[in-house]
């Protein structure tokens, strides 16, 4: 068992409905990380329906959850051969923090035609890389190994804000589906290498899970390329060591002043 | 009243509740395309929320609808200061047909830093393209004026997968952000450039709609990139005449042989 998977651990308690815990070392300041609570959103998609991959998730991040006991809801809204839609809502008490809709399947039985029209990114060893968590980094940095490439962290002045790196659970554990949902909220917000800016909260997070991921580091790139009014867009792309593909994921967030 | 603002149009029947009517003339076939029943749930959710843009809207396609009556419900999750994060449920009888999530808000009351990091496309003028709508063009071809980019059309064996054009309401009524989402599933898809394909429906359709629309031809660029044992991704794009970015759009759908 990993860290990620004690912390994600969803108990049925009724038709429809989980119990689960936010554990606090997930947080970034006071409120948890919110690649940790897609995860956990999806941990309660993936039983409710039985399957084993979140092929998409999206979650919108309704109010910051507080550490401690959190339930969860499941609705299937249809089970198909090929896939489940299904939503999720976590709640604490009568206050709603996350609400979640995806489609869950089965990579492996999953067949067609494969064609890749782009090629993996270059980037440097995970060893060549720097050490993204300082003394001052958040409780959430400890849970990973995050190593950025010190060449994807500056933006020219007109390109897009771009920041990639290695990353892997710092307890050892292989990633999982669930850790690439994780992962797709982990790395330092690319716009932070263009703006020095208070607190950037997610408003909505889609990630498309393309790959099972085989142990080994998982290689990041996240691009900031519109802020308009103080909303923007990052995508990002995780990639396995020998290069493929394994989730898409794109998240309209804010700026807001320092608090 | 477009033909657009027409077939999407919502009658508040309760609490939260809401009658509307498909019109098969957005077909694709049998089926209602995509882009319609997205505008359509989105109507819905900024009708319950009382807020006039969408600023983010997922859907996910769960049976195809018929044309004729459907109910929508929403739910109002959360009602910020800054954006209402809402849910939309699109049923016939007891079969439901799309669970989209948003965001909704007011994209003329937003403020804060703007940064942008990429050039618009080039393209070719409108006049300049080629229409789309063939004689075997579906039902719903009719609804646009679609002149594709013939230099968008074809794609390099190992390169994306692309289609670029300008779209606008063959009405001749101008863009609204509601015809942003349409024209977010309007396009040929992508992959048809480089694969014969049957019928390639959509799983989930994420729209982030980043400013409003002003009179005139709407420049549209989609891209698939990794095509995965049947599963694909598109992103898209659209742009202003003058260059600015109105809306930028991924969908995850499979490739499923023909019936």
């Amino acid at each position: 068992m990993s860290e990620l998977d004690d912390d994600t651990s969803v108990t049925e308690v009724g038709e429809g409905l989980w119990s689960a815990s936010i554990n606090p070392r997930w947080n970034v300041g006071s409120a948890p990380n919110g690649g940790y609570l897609i995860a956990l959103g999806a941990r309660a998609m993936l039983a409710a329906s039985g399957r084993p991959d979140p092929l998409t998730v999206t979650a919108h991040y309704v109010s910051p959850p507080e550490p401690g006991p959190v339930a969860v809801s499941t609705e299937v809204v249809r089970a198909g051969r090929r896939y489940a839609t299904v939503t999720a809502a976590i709640r604490q008490g009568d206050r709603e923090r996350v609400r979640l809709i995806g489609a869950t399947g089965d990579l492996a039985a999953q067949s067609g035609p494969t064609r890749i029209g782009a090629a993996a990114p270059r980037a440097r060893a995970p060893l060549a890389c720097a050490t993204a968590a300082g003394e001052r980094a958040p409780e959430v940095a400890r849970r990973y190994e995050l190593r950025l490439d010190p060449s994807g962290g500056e933006s020219e002045v007109e390109g897009p804000c771009e920041v990639s790196g290695w990353i892997r659970l710092s307890d050892g554990a292989p990633p999982s589906v669930l850790a690439l949902l994780a992962f797709s909220d982990a790395f330092p917000p690319a716009v932070l290498a263009a703006l020095d800016v208070g607190w950037v909260p997610t408003v909505e997070l889609t990630v498309h899970v393309r790959a099972r991921p085989e142990p080994g580091w998982v290689l990041g790139r996240f691009r900031t390329r519109f802020l308009l009014d103080g909303l923007f867009e990052e995508e990002g792309e995780l990639w396995s060591e020998d290069g493929r593909l394994l989730a898409q994921s794109r998240q309209l967030a804010l700026i807001l002043p320092r608090r």
